[in-house]
């Protein structure tokens, strides 16, 4: 039985605020990735998402993001050095990794929030130091990247073990490239062809391009949102897709 | 011979800003506490910070303190839940063990931060917070505590390893207590008495009180301060007259 | 015709992060208190929110709170000297005031947040400082105190105008002091009775204690909230009551 | 007998932490530009600046920056909206505005710190929300522009009254524009030659460009730093060159 890893956004709140309905996506995802403290979540937070997490079997993975909490890290934020940002990356996992530990839990992935991650996958220097940072923290980390991105190469050579992944929302170029944000149709809306298209990219390893294209990716995880409107529901679609084509959800494992 | 671990706050700056002599105050400490972010320090002191210990033999603790950058983690912040202090001690903690990682060295000990150590030497809850954070992120780590405060009782029922500190240049008062700050007196300014002290709580493991009462003291480390006027070079008579005594400066080990 | 004023705190969102339903609340408020960006708050929600109480024809005041944007402002940070309030307090209201220039409104009253408002009920200083601030500022500011607490001598030793603020949703002791969230039943949750009693308030100028004495208060305003649940339907039900009786909602006036 | 403005960069502290040689720049400047709190500075700090100002009778202008306490508002923080800077000029202003008042002195002028001036002086949009955020509040302060930037055309379009400010410290590309940091010789070290080229600027209206060529420059203030090593002497130096060159040191006027 083929098995595919949905993974989401949690505790992204901040202290008295909110943010997303971790209560409903955690029953629809089978890994999540838990805001640190420096784009959003805190020490609380954190510690309830990683108990949610564990009572639900689901993987936890740390989401270090750039420390901007009044942006939710999603401003690039120039001329930091390498090793500031290694440092931000390691400093973020560990906190984590304390948070897990006093739960019970344990971190096994990391994925770069918002910003950090748009700003790695096309600059090899922020890539390497995000992968410098968790290989220096546990080389045994799951580093989860955007497929057809410089995370990829970054995360090869630091000899990290990846996962794949894909937006189940998101058109893609003929390149394998997201397409922009500022284009229109970057974004998908329609429930029923995001699922179909989420089972395609499970059974075929590919995706179609906004120009009809077929593109092979390999897709070890697909990522669902759980903070723009409709998203419980696409999830759950996508979610229902995938078990009427007899696909099971369950957490990556690490590649051997 | 005789041993003694002098212990000495380090990283405390943020961002631009610097705090203190961190490296005059390397060669006279034999264990430092590194602020972790949240009173003070940032990841990229932190890792200079470890690596400057790691050089130098120095043992490395965290040093937790209340989420207070711009009051230095000097008020008492009220009103914070157990569970909420547990977090985010172990928040800390797990922060600086990721950087030591990085830098090859290893976090060996805890000991609080201004106001929330104030606050939990007077206070079951708070001190039973932090040993709780300390002992639900690794039980192995070393609770310095200071002599006779509720963090003794609080160590003790965590089942932590301790160390008891005092304090190289506060006044005591015949109950085994600091004299408050807000008492003249409080502060001991003589180099040379304070040399004095040190080597005689060392040798005979008692220091005398205000009224001039012998009170016997466990001492197994002392805390040098190197933010203070004349910091350096108290500390420097504290080591020299230690040296003359024939009292060996080393970290604190683990209780058997 | 009698009139009232209904204050409401607004605008305590920060950055990515909502709180509670302003679209709602401005429609039945007449004036908003906007938090400062301490607490809550940033410079881009508090130029919305004076927006939208200037198309509603609301007044604006200050918000200010402690510097706690973790804790929303709800920490007692105990230690700030009293130079530290006025200045935290200036700085909030002007902050504030330039936002409401460059909107084309005006600040017209200050109301103390959370800790920091309930802090100073109780402590002369701190009740003194934030009088300080906000005279220091602009002397015809109008300060929004509650009925029978500390604040009213300070407002008078400033001579600052000022108005009384009693709460819709709160239970009162015999000595016309609220009953401390603490005990049971410091909160009413029932509409209707909420409802009524306002309408008394108004009518009688006097409230109901909890052991159903008659307590004569001055009401100048009375606070309704945004971010409980069934907020929104209180505050509902407190304007028809209003309506019922003829009594008209209007901002309140600076005493003459 | 002609006279020039020397502005530096004040209270640019936070918290406990301090920053530069604010006792000794106040004696050699006629105007300071003080942190409002984003990028360094606090209200206690902004107080005591102000009346350290005030006591010297030296004009107090605003230095709003980025939100980057952690970058000393070094740091680009791309994708900030128009409204995003205009806002958080405005509301900068406004605190210093406050503090000022309470002080019993007067903002006069407004300069954009570190990045934020950096990335206006090269972007239309930055530069025209800064001067929009100044214009909202009061359209009499003046904008303190580098000479040659964005800033200027901003600023006429605004409608603000300017004055053009040259470094005393910097090379000139033939240009006009400043030899970027990142060139060798971007930064001048002796202090004989700054203030030899301070004195010619004042005189001749023009700079010696790296290569040789005199460059027609309007000069209404000279910049001043007082938080790198040697400044103070520096600064003492131009100061003296002026003296004896028969040049007044005082702060600029509004242009009528």
């Amino acid at each position: 039985m083929k098995t595919i890893d949905l993974n989401c956004d949690l505790g992204e709140g901040f202290g008295a605020w909110e943010m997303g309905n971790d209560a409903a996506m955690i029953e629809l995802a089978s890994s999540v990735n838990v805001a640190c403290g420096f784009h959003a979540g805190d020490p609380d937070i954190m510690r309830r998402t990683v108990e949610l997490a564990k009572a639900r079997g689901v993987s936890v993975g740390a989401h270090p993001g750039y420390r901007d909490l009044h942006g939710f890290g999603r401003h690039p934020i120039l001329g930091l050095k390498a090793s500031e940002i290694e440092n931000l990356v390691a400093y973020q996992i560990g906190a984590l990794q304390a948070i897990a530990t006093a739960a019970g839990h344990k971190v096994t992935h990391v994925k770069a929030h918002g910003a950090l991650s748009n700003v790695a996958c096309e600059d090899d220097m922020t890539a390497k130091a995000i992968a410098a940072g968790i290989r220096a923290v546990d080389p045994s980390l799951i580093f989860v990247v955007l497929a057809n991105s410089k995370l990829v190469k970054a995360g090869e050579d630091a000899n990290l073990s990846m996962v794949h992944e894909v937006f189940a929302d998101r058109a893609y170029e003929d390149d394998g490239n997201l397409v922009s944000r500022k284009k229109p149709g970057a974004v998908l809306h329609d429930a029923k062809a995001i699922a179909d298209r989420v089972v395609r990219m499970v059974q075929d390893g590919a995706v179609v391009s906004v120009t009809g294209k077929v593109i092979k990716m390999r897709t070890d995880t697909v990522c669902i949102h759980g903070d723009t409107p409709g998203a419980v529901e696409i999830a759950r679609g996508v979610r229902q897709a995938l078990k009427d084509a007899g696909i099971a959800v369950a957490p990556f494992k690490r590649a051997p």
